[in-house]
């Protein structure tokens, strides 16, 4: 099957510990999400507040009924640039045996039209530095890593 | 006078022209930015999107009645990191005679205090790779540049 028979919508909480196993199978993602077999209550609590703010979009990429791909989506207010909103991507996952099929780019494809809908000016998104693979599908997609990407853990 | 006399609180309306000449004071910010006279429309309804997204919060540094410097907090709800709150930082601006005067260290100090109150396991922001100066700052703070910043203009 191709990438064209995905379809991409917002989640749902059924899908919430899909997403987690997701976020979890990945070398990064291993050391840092607890897919189970119990889920962490913390995983329903931000869910919960992702469904409450109207500016943030959790969403899936399914095919035949299965979720084969999360992203969210945050579309942020801001005075710089002259009052332009941005969007921005976090948590992009593809489903392990569906990389380099086409999901990852159509489903961000799908969200920087999204974005484009709500009007931002402006797609962000920040990519660890050990995802070396990600770097170039991101400047495929016409990204460029103009920024430095700081973080600090409290 | 130290930066201990320096005061922070949520800009208010009547604080606007202020921060959008301090977004505008700036080597980048002033090919962006439009502070005026008149203040284009599109400020006025950015700081209404700000004030009524209970997640965002526009913060000032103040001394003696004048406003001396600027950033914005965003607070996003995830899943990734099992359910972590983070906080992200924008649009960080001292008025041009006050830098290296250790208030930009005072805000951010105070960004992150109020990051670490509203229940955030992390901080983030990115930097553009041009302000090469700024790097040593948010390091010295504790800030690690582990990822690749990436923007798309749409």
């Amino acid at each position: 099957m191709s990438a064209a028979t995905v379809t991409f919508r917002r989640a749902v909480p059924d899908d919430l510990p899909r997403i987690v196993a997701l976020l979890a199978d990945d070398p990064i993602g291993r050391t840092r999400e607890n897919p189970g077999p119990q889920l962490d209550t913390r995983y329903h609590e931000a869910f919960a507040a992702i469904e409450r703010d109207p500016n943030q979009l959790l969403a899936v990429a399914e095919r035949g009924g299965h979720v084969i791909g999360v992203l969210q989506l945050s579309f942020i207010p801001g005075l710089s640039r002259r009052g332009m909103w941005r969007g921005q991507i976090e948590g992009v996952r593809v489903a392990a045996g569906e990389r380099a099929g086409g999901i990852g780019r159509a489903m961000l494809q799908w969200a920087i039209e999204e974005c484009r809908r709500r009007g931002c000016g402006l797609v962000q998104l920040t990519s660890d530095k050990r995802r070396s693979a990600a770097h170039g599908f991101y400047e495929a997609l016409g990204f460029e890593a103009t920024h430095q990407g700081y973080k600090l853990s409290l």
